[in-house]
């Protein structure tokens, strides 16, 4: 393929050199590239394509990466990395080795700050501009932020402290379509829409002016009252009145309006808002039409579309806690689901059409989702809060403070536990049993396949008190899943194979979740032992301590930091019990894994049954 | 004393049965009662003297406990304690076993939820109200929260949640007294100064009504444009905006408008937001005078109010981190500081005074500061952000995300690790050993006393990479603070104190942090080995293993929750090497710790000189 214009820019100072007239053809070239490489590689979609116009007259715009740009979350970053530098390594795009979905620093002086969470980009861009205010470095410090991240608490914190900071050259671009993964929710954009709708904008706005000047006691009162006049007359009331100028808002495929604007606030010192409105899919009508399908996708031919849904025959963890959710919930009219805007991710789209009264999705707002739980549970309802293990990291505070502390009544499903591919370490769900284990109260589950994960789900929901079942994103092993639920003993594990009489080391093999499958497989070869411990917390410390008295080397197996991880539960059990044998803990390293095929990275961590089988046997040399 | 009203009335029943013109009687006894305990037994005082009236009018008019009240952050709820049983045990306030200086659930049925961070409130009552909601109980829920408190993002997140929920009962009560516990900063706080000065409230407000009888045309367009022509005629436009009834502002102390006006909102459905104006401190002139000095107070005279500082004669652990920042930058200028409104506690006060550019206050938002300083270390500053281990459980997403993963260059002064007495759970410092240590890129040192304290601060600035310093509330031992700065070994402990020559079996005690000192004692009389461990995150596993080889017990002890916490992290390395020794640790339990003096209840925990040797010797006998 060629692409007229895109072939003739390798980096932003290529793009200046474009006549201004010429930019929506670089637009037009950049979505066909686009289109070509994800198409290709997979990744996310329809975000970029509405960001293209946007990328292309910022790059144009401004000197970056002298000024800075932060993309919030960064799966709108596409154009910005093929107008970067590295068009030709789209190919590459979230593969081992490859580009990163998400900017980088390590990747590109371009990409400013590594996102991958939502609702950054303001805090960080602040920090930016104060930076450069303190150093006397003229730079402008540009955060674009989608509306569905705007509703995060960390957003407006930033807002707010953005707002009175006159002297910052800080840039915010609410780049505004209606949506962030799945359609948004909730108070803020509701007033988004209210600002875009004709009635509000188009109407007061045009004729307010015209009224000022046949009435001069109004013009009067305006004087006296600036602030409420203001926002009587532009649409942006609210974000003036924590101290921003606000201008929009504009058409965001529109170049022209785009460029125009942009080299207008360019001159302009302090906070400024600007309003871009932008339509996800943009450019490709079937992204278009089905924007929450095309967020992100699987390889697909142009012409005809993502086909089907092409589910795997085996069902993901996520599929199983769907399906449980609503079997719970029709068996027990106490529970309540709770999503922070991650309804298709989590699994809860039936959940939602089956019971809309007792669904919850608070937007992205981790913390409020935690301690809303907190609330419901005073009253006797049984929340269940689905959430990624990546983004529990931010309701930490409220599931120690608000949750545990009181001993309150709340489950929580935790997706994406371990490694998680393609996306990379910002999305990595690596801590969780570290984090979550030194909070007093807080029960910890890890399923060793799909049909334990729903029994987890049921004992953990009818354990009183707070209880997490934490599962890896993608499929199972097709392990069948029993539609009865039966609550496993509580705090036990289970031995899964036992060694057969041999000479030489006993190896028992305690694994914790699904790493279950390659330890079993591991032990075959060496005639190990495994237990499939199901509890991270309480731990099994019978089923530890027996093991122990019996084998001659204890392998602990997790697919979370070994620091602090489920590992470190069996040592302290043998060392709270005056048992010393020597054990080898597996589980993920002391650095952050970078991104790749979510199997590869497993086993590049050693955490297949090779490795676990490695591991042990060069361990086993030391004993 | 005698307190004529307040005598009478035990809990809400009684106060309903007050003709309500003898109510501001209620409240002076209430004050009063206040006055008298408060200079007894110390706690919180201003922010409850600015409550009263409120409290005496909530409880007069509502039903509770039927009716859920929940106060944000809880060092307002005092008069709320006195007026529901518990005035004969405010002389036990924050002693051991004595009330809890916070609502607690398990403390009456009138704490509906337990409080202690900010910003919790609305969410917590969400949740209350969405369950009557489904329970189809009509009761409504109260959230009483201070304009400081408002802006942190958790605050808003649950504002933005609960505005477009229009069938709940929720009623947010802002308590605006211009201040939390340090006067308030930014955009926000401007916005609702903005709405309380006379221009924009009384001057528009009063005026609009009148402008629009005369101008049918305006009246016309009301009608077209209802939300900006609201937004024109009342100050809350913000709160509108996002879906709320605004009513206000009202006096906060004049009692007849409070109950008028929650009477009159108490009929009205759908989420209602009330704006009082209180004053911190009203009633007891010195603290109107200085509400930041009369925030929490110890024992004093009311006649006299507070004398001085009462500095004790060891500087506390915050003064030496206030002194050292103020040293650090003058000796480099790319130094920033950072505090989310914890100025004061944080002992920021003298470096906010003498360097008013790199100060940054960013309000109460842990979340945002993290991040922001990550913005800011992008750029080659060097950012200090102080803040409480409890509260940067806030922003452990932001420190995994934003600076750790990106390894920015970033100091973390973490004061209040470890147990802090009389604020109890809610604010103990209990977990950060463990929550940090799973982190990659993230360094962990705790000093063993104020001199380390300092040489701890500059070697973790100089450090390249993200590192924390922890240390405790209070005063040091009274060791001399060296002003050299001067660098420590990079993870690398000390041996202390040497065990000599003995029969039976040799003990070594690894501790960390300011446990140090009963080591230290507890040693002398077992004559065992004690290594000063420094860091936490790298651990010295070169010292780890040559004290295990020499000695037969290794004891570690720290502050900190034995799950996943620093001797955790000794007996991964012991393991790692395929050392097996008997380790004992000691430290915090997997349970949450009363509140209490901060000596007593270390003790408590088995972490003084007496306890460490108690356990000690018990071990021994195993072994």
């Amino acid at each position: 393929m060629t692409y007229p214009l895109l072939d003739t820019i390798s980096c932003p100072i290529d793009l200046r050199k474009v006549e201004r007239k010429d930019l929506s053809q670089v637009a037009q070239d950049v979505r066909q590239f686009l289109l070509d490489s994800v198409s290709q590689t997979g990744g996310h979609f329809a975000s970029n394509l509405g960001a293209v116009e946007l990328t292309v007259a910022l790059h144009y715009v401004f000197d970056t990466p002298h000024d800075r740009l932060v993309w919030d979350v960064g799966h709108q970053s596409y154009p910005h990395k093929i107008l970067t530098g590295r068009k030709n390594r789209m190919t590459t795009m979230r593969k081992k080795g490859g580009l990163a979905g998400f900017p980088k620093r390590d990747e590109s002086e371009f990409d400013t700050f590594g996102v991958g969470h939502s609702s950054t980009s303001i805090g960080a861009a602040l920090g930016m501009a104060e930076a450069a205010l303190l150093k006397g470095e003229k730079r402008k410090a540009i955060a674009v932020i989608g509306d569905g991240a705007m509703t995060a608490g960390q957003a407006i914190e930033a807002l707010f402290n953005a707002g009175h900071r006159d002297l910052t050259d800080l840039l915010v671009i609410l780049n505004d379509n209606e949506m962030s993964i799945s359609p948004n929710v909730g108070a803020f954009n509701n007033y988004l829409a209210k600002l875009l709708s004709g009635k509000f904008y188009n109407g007061i706005r045009n004729a307010s002016g015209k009224v000022l000047d046949v009435m001069p006691p109004l013009k009067e009162l305006a004087k006296k009252g600036e602030e409420s006049v203001k926002g009587f007359l532009t649409p942006g009331t609210l974000f003036e009145e924590i101290g921003f100028n606000y201008i929009g808002p504009i058409d965001g495929h529109d170049m022209e309006t785009l460029v125009s604007t942009l080299s207008n606030i360019k001159e302009l010192r302090g906070p400024q808002f600007l309003h871009v409105v932008t339509k996800k899919g943009n450019g490709y009508k079937l992204a278009v039409a089905d924007p929450v399908k095309y967020h992100a996708v699987t390889p697909f031919v142009p012409e005809d579309g993502v086909c089907g849904s092409g589910k795997p025959s085996k069902p993901s963890f996520t599929q199983v806690f769907g399906d449980w959710l609503c079997d719970m919930a029709k068996a027990d009219d106490k529970l309540v689901g709770i999503t922070p805007a991650m309804r298709e991710g989590s699994g809860m789209v039936r959940f939602h059409q089956e019971y809309p009264t007792r669904y919850f999705d608070v937007g992205i707002a981790e913390q409020h989702a935690v301690t809303f739980a907190g609330g419901l549970a005073c009253e006797g309802l049984k929340p269940v809060v689905a959430i990624y293990s990546t983004f529990l990291q931010r309701a930490y505070d409220q599931l120690i403070h608000d949750v545990a502390l009181q001993n309150l009544d709340v489950t929580f499903a935790i997706d994406r536990a371990g490694l998680v591919g393609a996306d990379g370490p910002t999305h990595a769900g690596s801590f969780d049993l570290s984090f979550l284990r030194c909070i007093p109260n807080v029960a910890i589950l890890a399923p060793g396949d799909e049909n334990e994960c729903r029994q987890m789900l049921y004992t953990a929901y009818e354990h009183k008190g707070p209880a997490c079942v934490r599962y890896p994103r993608g499929s199972g092993m097709g392990v069948k899943v029993a539609e009865a639920m039966t609550l496993l003993p509580w705090g036990k594990g289970e031995i899964r194979r036992a060694a057969t009489e041999q000479e030489g080391k006993k190896v028992a093999i305690l694994a914790f979740g699904t790493v279950l499958e390659p330890a079993l497989q591991a032990a075959a070869e060496l005639n190990a032992t495994v237990a499939n411990m199901r509890f991270i917390k309480p731990i099994d410390t019978e089923l530890v301590l027996q093991l122990a008295a019996t084998h001659d080397l204890i392998v602990t197996v997790e697919d979370n930091a070994i620091m602090g991880g489920a590992g470190s539960a069996v040592i302290e059990a043998m060392m709270a019990a005056g048992v010393c044998k020597p054990v080898l803990q597996l589980g993920l390293p002391d650095s952050y894994v970078e991104h790749g095929e979510q199997k590869q990275i497993l086993a590049d961590c050693g955490l297949d049954a090779a490795g676990i089988k490695g591991s042990i046997q060069l361990r086993l040399q030391t004993i």
